[in-house]
């Protein structure tokens, strides 16, 4: 079977491997898409070289079908449609005994700290696995672990039905997150620097605004009668949306840190205190999450084909992920089983 | 009577003021004591500037009996214990109107934007009255209005029995967090540079920590069985204390900003990320938390003997200042009915 691993200083081999039997407790899957994101962007830039093991099978959103089942597992069949939760906890360190098993001290992220989807045959854990019904395309589900992303990200803000929530920052993930809290009842708005984004997230039925044309603090202010925003999601990643993110929040508002952000930055704890906000960090997901978000993308409520701007076979994943930084794409998955 | 005046650039004057009758709907007190605090500094200094109206009665910690009672007052009588819970509201702005009155946006800090407590004789507005026990001294019924601080922080912070909480900073809202905590069932350490304050704090019974002698990680980990403290009350103002307690707290902790931070602080978001921290501003209080001040300041569970450094009369307030200023003192009182 083919693969694409990551071989470090940013080279992307395209290789033959021989599929090995799945072990106890562990299934074989077939993969039928995986998809490419900015966590696959940071390994090949050599992010996270003091993390990965050379050579990495990377990639961690993906969908299959059962192809092998190993011994002691349960409950599944042959043939299953599926998709990877990608994460393996301990059990034993103090997040996990507290029930924060997704963000266990001693998280194994497969994908990342173990070989990943991007190859034909993927053994997993078995208790890893979260089933699709038959109804749901496999291309479609590709975008399961993203939204399950964003439904964390939405239920950990606590958002409610009716209120009103600024996303800063309109990439994939971003505008993930506007669709589940438009979905969860609430109004949205996006505030995103590029047009050709502010245009497609448009099309989707969302306000936006370019902070550079308009005072963002004035228009939030406008829009929710002097409050602020309920919930401020952080998406952008960037220093001046940290900065400005708390002047857009309600007293006792809430602001989501989604955006990963590798150095410290300024934050205005002034007016953290003076409105009594929350800052809320929000990683991964939990079972939960991946459950709405396969129930989302079933019901249609996740514009599943206006986010995948392209599908490219396994050969091509090099491109890919040029095509994706070059901001030319929303989501683009790679046809791992050759099925396009 | 008297009254001391914040008259602008670094200037207090003691004055004399004609009394004047309470208004339809406010008392007259007659103040017993007034504590001097971190933000009278601020408006000593000239921070508070664009805020103040010079010139200032300022003082807004204290205690004292009702005088005369204006039209419309009921169940009020002269010769009550009382202190003033010094924030008046419009009830109209959309933070009151979601029931957070203590934070209102058009907030009246009494003491700050109307005239406070360093006077004889006070006119303030009935529904800001909270009755004290007779058996409480007024001396001691002076720190209820900072207890009531600690307690507001601690009940915002969620923080339960058995649980353990690191206060950065051991002045004296630090040392009345530590204390309140303490109350509520935590256990508690105090992380102090000075150490004068830190022999204080341990005479009361807590364990401190020098960041220069040990380090305050490491410290922590051992403290809580790796997995970190379950709250973190930033009380320093301090830079560097802001950017190391994302490091103290376990996973899904909280950090509370108590401090003032006048300028953004870099705040390291990869762990508030990584952990799925929460970051909480507290300010004020509620009645509640008066309340239970009071409570425990009748109980005796707040050190007030150990915590009042020093009494003088409203003719010092100035060298009160210095003295406060100079770090020589936890908390100075102004014995503004000249008792003492």
């Amino acid at each position: 079977m083919l693969a694409a691993v990551y071989a470090g200083s940013s080279t992307i081999d395209i290789i033959t491997r021989n599929a090995e039997p799945p072990a106890p407790g562990e299934v074989t899957v077939r993969v039928a898409y995986t998809g490419l994101c900015g966590t696959d962007l940071h390994i090949l830039h050599g992010n996270m070289d003091s993390r990965v093991k050379l050579p990495l099978v990377f990639g961690h959103e993906m969908s299959g079908t059962i192809e092998a089942i190993g011994s002691g597992v349960d409950g599944w069949a042959i043939g299953d449609h599926i998709t990877v939760m990608p994460l393996d906890w301990d059990g034993t360190c103090p997040a996990c005994r507290a029930g924060n098993e997704h963000i266990c001290q001693n998280l194994n992220f497969i994908g990342i700290d173990s070989p990943g989807a991007l190859q034909g045959a993927w053994n997993v854990p078995a208790r890893a696995l979260v089933r699709l019904p038959a109804s749901l395309r496999l291309d479609h589900a590709a975008l399961v672990e993203p939204v399950a992303v964003a439904v964390h990200d939405v239920r950990r803000s606590e958002l409610q039905a009716g209120q009103k929530a600024v996303v800063i920052g309109g990439g994939p993930i971003g505008v993930l997150i506007a669709t589940v809290a438009r979905e969860f009842g609430a109004d949205v708005i996006v505030i995103e620097l590029d047009a050709r984004r502010r245009q497609q997230i448009e099309s989707l039925g969302f306000t936006t605004i370019d902070p550079r044309e308009q005072d963002q603090v004035t228009w939030v202010d406008n829009w929710t009668g002097g409050a602020g925003a309920d919930v401020v999601f952080e998406v952008s990643g960037a220093a001046a949306a940290v900065l400005g993110a708390t002047d857009l929040a309600k007293v006792r508002g809430t602001v989501v840190i989604v955006a990963i952000h590798p150095e410290p930055r300024e934050v205005n704890l002034q007016r953290v205190f003076w409105r009594e906000l929350r800052l809320l960090g929000a990683r991964v997901y939990q079972r939960a999450d991946f459950e709405k978000a396969v129930e989302l993308l079933t019901d249609g409520a996740i514009p599943a084909e206006t986010l995948i701007t392209q599908i490219v076979p396994l050969s091509e994943t090099r491109e890919a992920f040029d095509a994706l930084e070059g901001g030319r794409a929303m989501k683009i998955l790679v046809d791992v089983a050759g099925q396009a």
